[in-house]
């Protein structure tokens, strides 16, 4: 029945379609796909923008929420004053593309025998202003090598921890010690602190979320009174999410906030209380299709633990017609390439809607969306259900 | 201090180096990094094989696992049939490096308005064997349509329901029809059952994943049963994974495994009990650096949510000297690019060694290792502390 002979192999036929081209609707989409709603992504951006220039602080998004380009270039559009990335290869791609202001807003990891992170730091640093993180001499030793290698200079931001008992020095006197040696070396420029609370930016309750906030912020504004007694002035104290922003930019301290998420509002962050002007709209969906009806009693979507991160809670599944999480259907177990949706509610009641058919579209909501960007190449940008644009991310996977 | 103008931009510069290259040490491995032990690997490899030489039964190991071709030639030089892939795009770069028997172990998600995923594996079968999973009549009229388009043919399974819930027709009736349907089709050639319980997998008590396994079994030989009482016969019955793999090559049932895992051995598999010669040897790891040591009481590594997956559990902290998951070190909390390492035990009990060192290597056996090798572009092969090469990992992202 089958011949023995294949065709040979060619290039042609072993490329992979583009999963969606400007001009097609979204129902066409090839799916798993990331897709950005650009109106929600557009009215966010806008309304960060607006909070940051009204309270008088600066702006600079966290693009390891999306490793995207083009999404910087839009928030810089707008008044940014540049962005953050986590780690230094992270960047590499935002200075390709002309990012001329990036703040690592993390220490960089020493290997004694690869110095490849510090020389890659310091040698992005002959084409944009580049800033990092530091919490130890040895650190500051080796950035200031590394920055003689290359011929370049970095400013350097010393991190204080205020109560997230990750990075960080503990107080004043831990952070002069580190001005001083920041001070010592003239490739380096002490620029200021980095106080960034991770915790507290997903405490639901928005009372819990503001005092939480207000006592990182005195954490912060005791380091800041402490390093200027001893005659060190800090120009930038860098910090803030998405969950935190709105009692940041009131707090006194900061001058620069790194929200990251808002540009999307992914399922956790929309799961905190937040007052009216600082909730952000849902911008990022998983467009899947369903490809097994036949359990009667659930479907199976084609997207599963490849195209979501689950760290933060299942996805949410999305009704577009009344723009809001659905209520009749839920996204129950997530497998490699595998969701399973059931209606809502206990079984012992019927679904109050017929269960969505073979082959149709379910959007989701992921729950974190920093982790689940990275595991796309590109992200489908949409307008009014129109495909608009489809955007690289081009820092997939530089997590180095 | 800082002049004003900048190196312009040029590709040079602005290349990532690579994690590692062969020759170098382990040690000298850039981080984060996936890291593969090619002893633990090849003897993981060779047990396997053996095991389904001994019973007599095809092994047909899941690609989804690692994503890697590499991987899957190893295993076919000595003597896998063939590979499995759970995506249509997923088995491109297989078709692309030499692998000629792919079976699509799951259904091809319909979009009536885009056909790119029929038409991709129609197709990718005028270059290799290719099969693929039903469950519904619509899947396999499509599958047809495709291979009309594209003057080929494809072998087509049906997929049966054996607890798991998921995809799969539920009965022999259910079989038959479906059975009946592809062979209404001359493109298309029904080559026999596919009967895969993922849930079972993760037993952790060696009885209950045997009892669960032989239930399994038993519902597909009635299956098969009922077809060859109708005049159908199955070629092939392929199911089976890692945990239950040991009862499946026994069941009578089964002329083909799947298991996937076995060649990296996760923590999360690491987790059942099984019989001493179905027990593999951890060979994955991801290569870590502490970056932080100023908590004192804990230290920072550079491997968080973007270098692992943690939908099956953290990561175990890997004794490198002692062969076997640290007694002393524990990771406990990850974020985007941090992990969080303490030492073992309560905090009220004094640490019984010190903590790593700043700028020291970390090993990490990740929980879940598919969806951890799919945040990755390569997997750096090392030999004895020695690295002896860098696989690219192909279908990493290929989710569609």
């Amino acid at each position: 029945m089958r011949s023995a002979s294949r065709d040979p192999l060619d290039a042609v036929s072993l490329t992979l379609p583009a999963a969606a081209c400007p001009g097609q609707s979204v129902d066409d989409i090839d799916t798993p796909s990331l897709v950005l709603d650009l109106d929600a992504f557009e009215a966010n951006l806008d309304r960060m923008q607006a909070a940051a220039d009204a309270a008088g602080i600066q702006l600079r998004p966290h693009a390891k929420a999306h490793k995207c380009p083009d999404i910087s270039l839009a928030q810089i559009a707008r008044g940014a004053v540049g962005v953050c990335c986590q780690k230094v290869s992270e960047a590499l791609p935002f200075v390709a593309a002309g990012v001329m202001d990036i703040h690592i807003s993390n220490e960089v990891a020493l290997n004694a025998a690869n110095p490849a992170k510090a020389d890659l730091l310091a040698q992005l640093a002959r084409h944009a202003r580049l800033s990092v993180c530091v919490d130890d001499v040895a650190q500051i030793d080796a950035l200031a090598a590394a920055c003689e290698r290359a011929d370049s200079r970095l400013d350097v931001f010393v991190e204080i921890d205020v109560g997230q008992g990750r990075c960080g020095v503990p107080d004043g006197p831990a952070a002069l010690g580190l001005a001083q040696r920041i001070a010592g070396f003239e490739r380096l420029h002490m620029r200021g602190l980095q106080a960034y609370h991770g915790g507290i930016q997903h405490l639901r309750d928005w009372n819990e979320r503001r005092d939480a906030a207000a006592k990182a912020a005195a954490r912060t504004a005791a380091v800041v009174a402490a390093l200027r007694a001893a005659g060190v002035e800090c120009e930038v104290v860098t910090g803030g999410g998405s969950g935190s922003v709105e009692f940041d930019l009131q707090s006194g301290v900061y001058t620069e906030i790194q929200p990251g998420s808002y540009v999307f509002m992914d399922a956790d962050y929309a799961s905190n209380a937040y007052t009216g002007t600082m909730r952000f709209s849902h911008g990022l969906f998983i467009a899947s299709t369903v490809m097994s009806v036949a359990a009667g009693d659930r479907v199976i979507v084609d997207a599963g633990l490849k195209s979501m991160a689950v760290d933060s809670g299942l996805p949410w599944v999305w009704d577009a017609e009344v723009g809001a999480p659905s209520r009749a259907l839920d996204y129950v177990a997530a497998n490699d390439e595998h969701g399973i949706v059931k209606p809502s509610g206990p079984a012992a009641v019927p679904a109050s809607s017929p269960l969505p058919t073979l082959g149709s579209r379910v959007m989701l909501v992921p729950g974190h969306c920093d982790p689940t960007l990275n595991l796309y190449d590109e992200v489908v940008c949409v307008r009014a259900g129109v495909v608009e644009a489809v955007w690289p991310i081009s820092a997939r996977g530089f997590s180095r």
